[in-house]
């Protein structure tokens, strides 16, 4: 559903329409001219050889360091998404499941799928803040879930799990013998720093070049967890992507090099949009107030009578707004999601037209 | 098999040892300099966001054009052994199984085994030129086969069939109603220039930029299959890699623009060395001349007591050049594939060496 949207744009784009595109999951800056510089002038200096499955081994001694670990905890990945399926494809067999907190990535649950396997869902409510239920984690831990996947903070909603609400599922887990796979994509857009994850039993953690760093088209993630694992996920790389084109590695690098500057500005960037989505929203859809991030994922007013499809397919028609409907991410069809991105006053009128139609939409039932 | 050899070698490299790779699935040559340029233009001018999991549209269109079909049947993936990777999940349930004709390229059986399937193999004979046998390909297909791996010319023994075998095979297997998988990655290297394959019913075509073009580490490769089958695999993309970067795909573009005369330089090139390895190996080892690319697969001579694993390990040990055992290929425990490729003088000196330790190991049994 929200690969079908994104196709979709991208062939209204080619006709000649303009679309706001709220819909993607992608900061709208791009890397920072001396990454670029670093991976263009390693491409001209021949470094576009295959190499190690693994990554480059400066740049995995470079992630492990803010994670408390070593080279040998991480594995390079042609974004943390292809990390995330490898984990899966490695540790699900068919009857197999997973475990997610809703609503989620839509991309989990297509894995899964793909896999054979069940992605068993942990309904979470906007009238609690999306917090954990550790009730309902328990009752969906069955003999045959192999993974419990956390995502805070959270795509689409963008809340971010208190650390202690965050160890204690960790710890939850770990009694149970259930791997917890932590995406962490966004934790470095926490609108309050956290650090980076340092890796700890049980854990497997995704990080992504995507997101603060802007560089979502390059395709540069990684992997960290035990040694066993990671040479498993070496072994999957090498038999499907062989590795992560080494010029861009270089790139990515320099962009680790300038960390703290980078998440620095793509913070205090997302913040204010928060704000500003804030301004336009608050009173007029609920919605949680965002932690971290560039979305936010508000729910219909009650009068409206259509779903969020519905409303997205009205909204792509009329306003050539895209956003995401919410039955993509589990079973939220009265929510949307929105990627606060673009200028102040394009965003500002891009939110006020989708409260206006919400406000029609309501009128008119 | 074959990636421990590559993993090794990177590590004795490392520790600043001077390992002749001839190990390696690679051309010595890398992408032209305009190709470069014009992807690090690209990649300036910002074409680094997601993008179509289908690829862009243009180079589609260009590839397209290559094998008689439209658009709509080329996707681009991240290398073809990716496309490939996806074919078979997509194709194969557990308890399926594909078949390959055997000597084969080692990723085929990973790929199989990830999956739960088998990779039945129909092995072919050195004294038979490498050539099909249609009898055990017959009795290997069963109820349960989806797929039937062609490469044509082959990785390792780079032997290309008559075309007449070729179109003998694709017409059996659509007999069988059984899909045939032709990855064409060396095609482009044939000694005899044979153009690209058009597309047919009943075919999956696997093209890659990493061997003609030079462009093994930017890994773009593309499938081409009918509509629906390029669908699901854009679909496949999509849950695991997104999209092979823009800018990448960009400089594909220019490459593509430049095949007749990259393609021309490259096997031109490859066609000099398999003549230097006949001049050295010719009467000191069994194997079967190359038609296309730059491997040959020879067999050890009988008196040698030892496989090709022994083989490749003193090799590596007393020489410092790395080769890969036959068994990496399926039941060729006494061959071992080479990649000829360095300067002409470098190339003649480890193949001299290499005929040198094997009359050696011979003289000592």
């Amino acid at each position: 559903m929200i690969y079908d949207i994104i196709e979709k744009v991208y062939k209204l784009e080619k006709q000649g329409k303009r679309i706001i595109k709220l819909n993607v999951g992608e900061p709208d800056w791009l890397a920072e001219p001396s990454v670029i510089d670093a991976a263009t002038q390693a491409l001209r200096a021949g470094k576009a050889r295959y190499s190690s499955a693994a990554g480059e081994q400066e740049l995995r001694e470079a992630i492990a360091k803010y994670h408390s670990c070593e080279a040998k905890n991480v594995v390079i990945t042609p974004g943390c998404k292809f990390g995330i399926y490898a984990l899966l494809a490695l540790s699900l067999k068919p009857g197999d499941n997973a475990v997610a907190f809703a609503p989620y990535w839509t991309a989990y649950n297509l894995m899964c799928k793909q896999l054979g396997c069940q992605l068993k869902r942990v309904n979470l409510d906007l009238q609690k803040n999306f917090a954990p239920d550790f009730d309902a984690l328990e009752a969906a831990i069955d003999s045959r879930t192999r993974v419990v996947i956390m995502n805070s903070p959270n795509n689409p909603t963008s809340k971010a799990w208190s650390e202690a609400d965050e160890k204690r599922v960790i710890d939850f887990c770990r009694e149970k013998g259930v791997l917890v796979l932590a995406d962490d994509a966004y934790r470095d857009l926490c609108f309050t720093p956290r650090g980076d994850r340092p890796l700890g039993e049980g854990v497997v953690i995704a990080t992504t070049f995507s997101k603060a760093f802007g560089m979502t088209g390059w395709r540069v993630g990684s992997m960290l967890a035990g040694e066993e694992t990671i040479k498993k996920i070496v072994a999957f790389n090498q038999m499907t992507v062989t590795n992560v084109p080494v010029f861009l590695q270089i790139g990515a690098l320099k962009a680790l090099e300038m960390k703290a500057e980078i998440e620095a500005k793509a913070r205090a960037l997302s913040k204010k949009r928060a704000g500003i989505a804030a301004r336009i929203l608050r009173g007029k859809l609920a919605y949680a107030e965002p932690d971290a991030g560039f979305y936010v994922f508000p729910e219909l007013p009650a009068g409206i009578k259509g779903d969020g499809v519905a409303f997205a397919n009205a909204l792509v028609d009329e306003a050539g707004i895209a956003i995401v409907p919410g039955a993509a991410f589990g079973d939220y069809s009265r929510f949307f999601r929105l990627s606060l991105a673009g200028d102040d006053a394009s965003l500002e009128s891009a939110l006020r037209k989708i409260v206006e139609l919400a406000e029609r939409a309501e009128r008119a039932h």
